[in-house]
């Protein structure tokens, strides 16, 4: 096992190796980086060709017998990403501030992950899948507190896990409904009709029951999810849907302290019209069991509501009977400078149901007690998770605590905001509504085709960020993502807008 | 990394330390066990406590406080289970005639999977999980060729990978009705009125389309998948559906050969049957874009049909335009003495799609040329699978390969149905129904309540079963299930037959 010991070497003698001078154009002029540079990153990006370069072609083009690759950039070299900074197969390395679409808590081949995984104690886990809902591991209980409850939303001590984010939020709207039917029954026993009817797809056994939603919002491409997403048609055409509500979210002017009183009316309107709609759909016998919405609209295009809003929501949801599911499956892990970016809303009491996958590692969701499914098997499926994602997710969270990420997310957050209304304040005619929280930031672009065209420049930089919504660019590097990166960014970001024409 | 060296070792030299003589009571008279024991595996049960024993109640307990735990049967220790044997935290060791719902393909601990991922090449593939639609890994195309395209039913050379069974079948699903939709369209471009209508769960955007499944089918538990699931209400109760139709699945008479020209009528009735509900919902507005069907009902009760019937169920597919997808999640892998249950209809255009989870260790789904999504983002989710699920995957069928395993199946499958024959002779009160294909075998039990208390007795007895449909037995061992472990698994049932009440 001499080969493990070279790796790590190899890791932690990398700055040495690596040392390139880091030699972008500097014409935003910004407060020089704090040197606070991480020992296992590298120390700025490299291009050697423009993205994607020839091997990334020719991988495309395999990969294309085989699958649609109309979605893939480029083919990367995990085993040499270090850090912020992702590495392609055509030895480009650039900063990634888009980290696998929000995916990568605490950047690439992290010393503490790498250390985790070469455990021989931890082999088990690693090849031995279990049925968790039936035959779960002796240290399931321990690990789900060690990791996902000791972040636990306010209120909420129970926790389920599931693979990914679409199954998370199927289940949770399944537990919403469930919980709903029971209520409405007043106890947890059906009808010999529920039953019958519920085995070919009839009321009551099926009811008419609905979950709200919100336009722009995005919450997955299962069946379920689907009829609850509504950023773009590419996701849902063709796809049967269910008659659910769509309900309107605020949209904002940026900077929010500006236009406070513009931003409180139009919320109101949106408070209003929500309430319309379930009192609506009671009527026409399809009730709303539950409503869901993310804490910053992500896909859709980083739309942001205030506390006040989501206060007034809740009060609505309590008020009609119906559950509140917040999304945070990408908005969670940190990124807003919070582990959960409802914890903004400063409530007691913010929610019924919690959703995460992406930087958590693992999918599922937190609830209160009173949601928790009645009987066995209502919220199962096979392995109901992954016993190696929880490992992971608990060494993450230590690195998060021990290096003080989230005050880490804060300062760079505020860096790369003020940043953005620099560069807004000096390409009025390109930038505008730079908005944010912590390092979950996004920026609009004056079109689609410039929106485009500014991504490719950036990655042919060095920089590789993620759109969203119709002409926003969104900000979701890893909670490493220090100041001094920020600067690099701003940097490069600059020089492309400096040369568009 | 000692540690590691040691692991091996304890593995290796596992057979004279655990030296222990199994003598379980021999009542069922059978040919001796040929020796071909596995090296890492254990040489019997040894039960310490009745199944759960004090540390499982203890544990289930405590993760009470975080889950439902209706459905737990007890907590394992998986470090020390291996090969067949599945050990628990009261240090109980089971045969298991299970695996976790099927989803074990070579045994606990097998040797192989141990040393790949001890191998530190593979470290990174553990930590840094890409979003494999937009930057896949360097080796992705040639890992997809090297595992799953290996296997490849017939007809198909394309492969999509998912995180679970659920979403392999929702995303089946999806591609069908695109399809579907195209089809009618003559084109792939959508109308303005499509794009809009979707946007808010409307037709003809979010079509009335339907897809076709059979009474005591079970294909998942998200809302797609669940509106196709017909075997318990558990599942469904509660959870608003789609309208879609059901078929008659054949009720056949075992064994099968006696009972041909019965059968026969039977199949010939629900082909007839299925082609009306097809015409039926057409005539309504709801057309059958899809059919799904398993090869064998599995969670259903182990439901048989011959070649014939899916041969003429692919012809009513054809002739009416829907696309034919086999689910073979609990299936596929290889138990049947085939990689795929429906190479046993011997058709070379067997399918449309066919999906698969479990012993796959990923989830996902093959499909024809025809059903490639027309564009990126349709078929889509962050990660789209796991490269480390992949990478166990492709070391799983060099051992099936290495150690001929299919071929071991089908010798094992035969000493196990012999075995249920003759039981079912012995004890006609008690058993009927024996059948199977390789090792996916079942029985029927008299009623419910004498099958649960079997299975418990059998438990406490040192070999673990599951259950599935009213009253039946499912066997699911793992691909490593050799004649000696028949033979102690029909000793131990005999006993427990012997001793019903």
């Amino acid at each position: 096992f001499s080969q493990n010991s070279d790796f790590f070497l190899r890791i932690l003698t990398l700055k040495s190796e690596l040392k390139k001078k880091f030699t972008c154009g500097c014409r935003y002029v910004s407060k020089a980086a704090p040197k606070t540079q991480l020992e296992y990153d590298y120390d700025g990006p490299s291009m050697k060709t423009s993205v994607p370069g020839p091997r990334s072609q020719a991988l495309t083009k395999q990969l294309g017998e085989i699958q649609n690759v109309g979605a893939v950039n480029f083919f990367c070299n995990y085993e040499e990403s270090r850090g912020n900074y992702l590495v392609d197969v055509d030895n480009n390395r650039m900063l990634d501030v888009y980290t696998q679409i929000s995916s990568i808590p605490i950047g690439y081949n992290h010393p503490a992950l790498l250390k985790l995984m070469a455990n021989p104690n931890h082999l088990s886990t690693l090849v031995n899948r279990p049925a968790l809902g039936i035959l779960p591991p002796e240290n399931f209980p321990d690990k789900l507190t060690e990791s996902l409850l000791s972040v636990s939303p306010s209120g909420m001590t129970r926790v389920q896990t599931m693979a990914c984010g679409s199954c998370s939020n199927e289940n949770a709207y399944k537990a919403m409904f469930i919980w709903y039917r029971n209520k409405e029954r007043g106890h947890n026993m059906p009808s010999d009709e529920d039953v019958s009817t519920c085995m070919i797809n009839k009321a009551p056994g099926c009811p008419d029951l609905s979950i709200l939603s919100f336009n722009g919002g995005f919450h997955g491409r299962t069946m379920g999810c689907l009829a609850t997403t509504h950023s773009k048609a590419i996701h849902k055409l063709d796809v049967p849907s269910f008659d659910w509500p769509m309900a309107p979210f605020p949209r904002l002017q940026y900077p929010l302290e500006e236009f406070t009183r513009e931003n409180a009316q139009e919320e109101a309107r949106c408070l209003e019209e929500t309430e319309d709609v379930i009192v609506k759909w009671r009527q026409k016998g399809n009730p709303v069991a539950g409503i869901v919405i993310e804490p910053i609209q992500a896909e859709g295009g980083d739309n942001h509501a205030s506390p006040d809003f989501f206060k007034g929501l809740r009060n609505i949801a309590r008020k009609h009977g119906c559950a509140f599911h917040v999304d945070e499956v990408q908005t969670g892990g940190g990124a807003t400078g919070k582990y959960w970016a409802h914890e903004h809303w400063g409530m007691d009491d913010p929610a019924d149901i919690v959703s995460f996958s992406k930087k958590l590692l693992t999918g599922g969701y937190y609830h209160k007690d009173e949601l928790q499914a009645d009987k066995p098997y209502r919220i199962f499926n096979t392995w109901m998770g992954d016993p190696s994602k929880n490992l992971l997710l608990a060494e993450v969270l230590n690195v998060i605590r021990r290096e003080n990420l989230l005050e880490e997310v804060t300062r760079s957050g505020k860096a790369l905001l003020n940043g953005l209304y620099d560069l807004q304040a000096q390409y009025p005619g390109i930038l505008s509504r730079a908005r944010g929280q912590g390092t979950f930031c996004a920026i609009d672009i004056c079109d689609d085709a410039t929106r485009n065209s500014i991504l490719l420049k950036a990655r042919d930089k060095g920089v590789l960020l993620g759109g969203c919504g119709d002409r926003s660019i969104r900000f979701r590097p890893a909670l490493i993502f220090k100041e001094y990166h920020v600067h690099i960014f701003l940097n490069i970001f600059n020089d492309v807008l400096a040369e568009h024409k």
